[in-house]
């Protein structure tokens, strides 16, 4: 598909695009830029064919693929570079999980004759650096195509990720972003304040309450452990929307504080009954898995 | 252990209890009550050796042991057929998740000469039925024994839990039902009130959004997946403590809130660097399994 790809960034989702890109033989060259000491040497095991650069310099003048995979916050830092080696034939794309400010700071930084098409690959861990990543990350995920005017680069950038597994879906900017604002970026919100509130209650009440928590906690506790500077990013960037989810949820819970205080009963059951058809929907459009408490076995 | 056990109520929780029971050899005859017709006909499949009750009679007289499984509503309507038919050498036991309301119940209801001890074995699912049910529920779990004052008899309902694989702890009632409040009531509120502010969000915006879930919200809804039941009663038998955590929830989102308007890097960086340090904890205390996004293999 191309002569040479260039990787920036090799943590989970950087070092899954390489592994997929490498079984899928999706270039005949591939290069890798990537800051940390210890995941460069995570990267080396992987293949010895891929070149680690030092840093972004003219070795990159041939590259005709280029994906952005660190965190969002660094982007405004590679632009120059990018701006500086590479050739209008070259395709752009970012895995960025926002994208009203990718749209923006692309349109401020990019040199015009460059072309940069975003992406939004619906896959992830709370885990963060290249020894978790995988070949099968994008398999059967969603990846979300931002709407361009350039259709032949657009569909070959679709031609790679369905190489690699992915269904794709276009979108523009803030429909993405709104969307995404609800099924990802709040519920990642909201599994991080439930367990700031637990430390917060754990230390007024003195006693060590997350060991018991396999009654529920534990599973807020996974997504509670997303990279920090990855979810900061998307908070920052996803602002008004944030806010708007924020609200509703509030709303919807002190809804609920007051159907317990009065003990509404015939309210309430709705209301739960509701959310379990949720459930059903969600593993017949094969996003999760069907097994009990995800297949899980903790004996 | 036992001559003759009784459970009451056999979904999910009760008919683990049987498998159990069945597997450590508990008690030499084991009787089990249960409404749901369904149900029944999968209880049979479980053992043939269990007699099935038609109703609650003069079969459960020389009953030593009765585990109640039904959803805590229940409880009121079936205590007046314990004291009718059951002797003072019987012990009672119950697995509910809220501690102060059963409390009560058998405080006002109980004939005095019967004895009740109340656990909490701190195991369960979204699914519900005895299809779902296992000898293994129960393995490497705690299970909350509540402080009473006959040891003898107490030490016989640990030595029983034991058996089947918890892991013990003692406490009192009011102490129950605050640390549960914190890490099994809220996660489960706040699941159930997630889902429910997606469904308003969709409803709103007019787009199927479900279809995104794998980003973070699929999680949720396994557990707002739960029994409706159940978790009516949880809510509403523990009042104030929920109103309590609901509130410190509500005062740190809104923080979170206006860390996220005025882009406070440090303060946001600093919350999700400390909520993943509970997730290692979590681990380390054996509440789930290492393996991340819980082993899942959704491919």
């Amino acid at each position: 598909m191309f002569n040479k790809l260039l990787i920036i960034g090799c943590g989970l989702i950087g070092s899954s695009l390489l592994r997929a890109s490498i079984n899928k033989k999706i270039s005949k060259k591939i290069l890798v830029f990537e800051k940390s000491k210890k995941y460069k040497n995570q990267i080396k095991k992987i293949s010895s064919k891929v070149l680690i650069l030092k840093k972004i310099d003219k070795n990159i003048e041939d590259v005709d693929f280029v994906i952005l995979s660190t965190p969002m916050s660094a982007y405004e830092k590679i632009i120059p570079s990018l701006n500086k080696f590479l050739k209008p034939k070259c395709l752009i794309t970012d895995i960025g999980s926002t994208k009203k400010n990718v749209l923006k700071i692309k349109s401020q930084k990019l040199k015009k004759s460059l072309k940069w098409i975003m992406s939004h690959p619906i896959a992830g861990s709370e885990v963060s650096g290249p020894e978790y990543g995988s070949k099968n990350l994008f398999l059967n995920k969603w990846c979300i195509i931002l709407n361009d005017n350039d259709k032949a680069r657009q569909e070959k950038l679709i031609k790679f990720w369905k190489k690699i597994g992915s269904k794709i879906i276009k979108m523009d900017v803030n429909q993405h972003d709104k969307i995404f604002s609800m099924t990802s970026h709040l519920p990642h919100l909201i599994a991080y304040n439930l367990i700031k509130t637990a430390l917060d209650f754990q230390k007024k009440y003195g006693k060590n309450i997350i060991q018991y928590s396999a009654g529920g906690l534990r599973d807020f506790s996974r997504t509670a452990a997303s990279n920090e500077i990855m979810w900061r990013d998307v908070f920052f960037s996803n602002k008004k929307n944030m806010i708007e989810v924020i609200n509703l949820f509030i709303k919807n819970l002190n809804d609920f504080k007051r159907n317990i205080i009065k003990s509404e009963n015939s309210k309430i059951l709705k209301k739960l009954k509701n959310t379990k058809k949720v459930r059903r929907q969600i593993i017949e459009l094969k996003q999760d898995i069907s097994k009990p408490d995800f297949g899980r076995e903790t004996n």
